[in-house]
């Protein structure tokens, strides 16, 4: 299963934040790569700058054309599943989403163009209630992979994580600079 | 059940929409309540027109003593959840998180003070890796209530959306003025 994500239409500043956020959690979430348009390309860094600490190769890459990427991952058979809470439950889909082998899922901020509902091979809903594409996109993660994704070692990081009851417990496997 | 949110130390022009999407997250998942300090008014009107339009009676309250909610809770056996990257994973505590009756889930911006790991009953990572607190909250009201918030109905919605493969469906109960 490879999972890949389309951001589209933030508005620049406003966003930022929750653009990075968008992003952090596809890494963090097992997806390989995040696709986006209009952004502050300060994000790549703060994304390579978590690589080189927490490790792993998660790509972001930097787009203008968003139909044209949907457009080609179709044609290679990925199907594209739209995040949005008029779709259909998460809870009635999750068991056809789970059975996809490569995806690509398309969050969007507040307004998408009415295209995508009918490009898509899957609108769905996390919850039908209005909330973020942050908490959406974590969501029908965590649901396609059953939570394996909490379970999977990311390669090569500077720092790693054992996890504990109370404090913090940081393995240092490189020195770093910064 | 009873979910209630904490939520402690942002900054508050920098967070500002970030903040707004926990407390959104927060009334989608089915919590009652969320408790926020240092935070923009404005949050709360948001939250006003989204409980108006969506329904529900969800609830912000503005503090300045977070420890002092966390004492109370915990007077009232109300379990404290801190969600931190450096917890236990969530894969490994669900099954105990969901034999709770009540809780309070503390989230946190990037710092928060040590004393936290010790007043909570569970310290719980939605994985080792960096992500958001806005989807740190989604995943563990989504594992707690197995997916059941979102076949909740909320009560008494000016507008409500019926889940559909394409487009958007929405039943208007209300007429209203904005």
């Amino acid at each position: 299963m490879d999972f890949e994500v389309l951001r589209i239409g933030q508005r620049v500043v406003r966003d930022d934040r929750v653009t990075t956020h968008v992003a952090l959690v596809a890494r963090a979430f097992g997806a390989s790569k995040i696709y986006m348009n209009e952004v502050n390309p300060e994000i790549k860094d703060t994304l390579d700058k978590i690589n080189e600490t927490w490790g792993g190769e998660f790509e972001i890459e930097f787009i203008t054309n968003w139909k044209k990427i949907i457009k080609e991952k179709k044609d290679n058979s990925r199907k594209i599943i739209h995040l949005t809470m008029y779709g259909e439950n998460i809870n009635d889909v999750a068991p056809s989403l789970q059975k996809e082998d490569n995806v690509l899922i398309v969050v969007g901020a507040e307004k998408v163009p009415r295209e995508i509902y009918d490009f898509a091979d899957y609108n769905v809903a996390v919850g039908n209630q209005p909330h973020s594409e942050i908490s959406a996109l974590a969501v029908v993660l965590d649901r396609m992979q059953k939570g394996n994704q909490f379970s999977t070692k990311f390669e090569n990081p500077a720092r790693e994580i054992i996890p504990t009851k109370k404090g913090k417990n940081v393995v240092m496997n490189k020195t770093m600079d910064k």
